[in-house]
């Protein structure tokens, strides 16, 4: 990628850093343990892509500010949240993540399940105070991101993840999955960071939309395609850890060959989805490039 | 109790079962199994304390309606998906709630997670659509929702209650435990249930607040107090539990008697903070009493 890109995404990290760092800062009360189980968990060097969304469908939009900061530090805390449970040894029972210790592990489990469950109320704390769009837009975006993070989005993906273990899955079932447990979270990230602008028409929103849902799934095919193709050191987790779980993966259905084009379309899919918008959606562009062709 | 309480906390219970129906319905597509969970844990035969206290706060200042009923079911949600997570074997590690097998007996441990998840999420949707009220004021209850429900309550509660395990407590630390824990989802549900009317004014809600952090207390020491003195079959849990995980509790900190007199204490000063009421505050009234005169 760009120099640009890279400096444009290191910005966008240290906006919603900081805002992270005001939201959990570190606590020497009696709840210490749950305060450092969750920055161990939002600060371990994720790659910032919900929140770099966010900024950048503000951006094609009008331009990114507060809100927009709140709202990326909100999806990251429920990104955050779902890595933690999911990691647990009743969920996915990974002891490595980004090439450190998963929470249950440098923790508990407890505290880990708590940790989640904090990070969950703390992303909804983080919407009720947006400025300068009316309270109803307000409600919206809270409605979309419970709505998409939730049992219309994340967590049923999730559910039917867990079902689908040693199930062989038809392309059309784990796109279902997918959309729910990745797709819907990436949606909110891109819908909400324009709505929060208040400058977005529903075109324009509606555009966005199938943007975000094509990346989503680009997004997952290409971690199934590094699952295979890429070594334990650059994943930060065991190379192979889906295949070896009997998950129903793209590369395991489609083969690799296929999986890789399929990316591909979604991606130029992506791209078709912005023609609309002029330059300002440049970094949303580059994002979708950078989410099809990432070798991490 | 009289037959008048009686059938006012069947006619809240019946409104919220009902709306609880509603929003997690029977569920058979691909994550039918969740829903299963989630609808299993909600419809357990629990005494919906807290969309009692939602009811009877919005009928102290005027009337309970349809937000009202929103309200109680998110609390419910909230408390349900507490209680989920808090039986899980990392966390108490109980089998057996109300008699009947604990979520993660009846199901497994990862549904039970996430149908914890779904819940909390689920909770939150119910609050962006209260009507009759401007959108600023809905916004401050799902702060307050967000807030006492999460790391300004009783996520910290239940934090704070896993490192004092083992631990010898004072009387204000086990305060400061348990206002956070149980106390803070009860204000919730009474301050929530009061601002939904639109017609509370300041001076109201602070006094139905301090009624609310008095009976919040009561109702965990009144809940120690059972567990010594109940037999396993009229708790639905094992007597004496609490004392065998080895938890400091307000019986074996201030002895039982002091316990059943601190009890009654938190009962007068709920009752000076409705003096300002007139009978439309004698649901709040009996709840109080029922609360710590309860034998379940």
């Amino acid at each position: 990628m760009t120099a640009e890109f890279d400096q444009r995404i290191q910005s966008y990290t240290q906006q919603v850093d900081a805002q992270l760092e005001l939201i959990i800062p570190p606590d020497t009360g009696p709840a210490s343990k749950l305060y450092q189980a969750m920055r161990y968990s939002v600060f371990n060097g994720g790659k910032r892509v919900r929140p770099a969304l966010c900024f950048a469908a503000a951006e094609a939009i009008s331009a990114s500010d507060d809100n927009t900061v709140k709202i990326a530090a909100a999806v990251e805390m429920i990104h955050a949240y779902s890595l933690i449970h999911d990691d647990l040894p009743a969920m996915d029972d990974d002891d490595l993540r980004r090439g450190v210790p998963t929470c249950h592990i440098q923790f508990d489990e407890a505290t880990a399940i708590l940790a989640g469950d904090g990070l969950h109320s703390l992303a909804f704390k983080q919407l009720t105070n947006l400025t300068g769009i009316t309270a109803s837009i307000n409600l919206e975006i809270i409605a979309i991101l419970s709505d998409l993070a939730g049992c219309n989005g994340m967590v049923t993906g999730q559910a039917v993840d867990l079902e689908s273990t040693e199930t062989q899955l038809s392309v059309e079932e784990l796109n279902y999955m997918h959309t729910h447990k990745t797709g819907a979270l990436i949606e909110a990230s891109v819908v909400m960071g324009a709505m929060a602008t208040n400058q977005a028409d529903e075109a324009q929103v509606n555009a966005l939309r199938s943007y975000a849902r094509a990346i989503g799934l680009a997004f997952q095919i290409q971690d199934d395609i590094l699952d295979v193709e890429s070594s334990t050191e650059q994943l930060g987790k065991s190379q192979g850890s889906d295949s070896h779980n009997n998950k129903a993966t793209y590369t395991s259905i489609l083969g690799i060959e296929k999986a890789k084009s399929e990316a591909e379309r979604l991606y130029q899919e992506s791209l078709e989805a912005l023609s609309p918008f002029d330059d300002k959606a440049e970094p949303l562009r580059a994002l979708a490039k950078f989410i099809v062709h990432r070798s991490f």
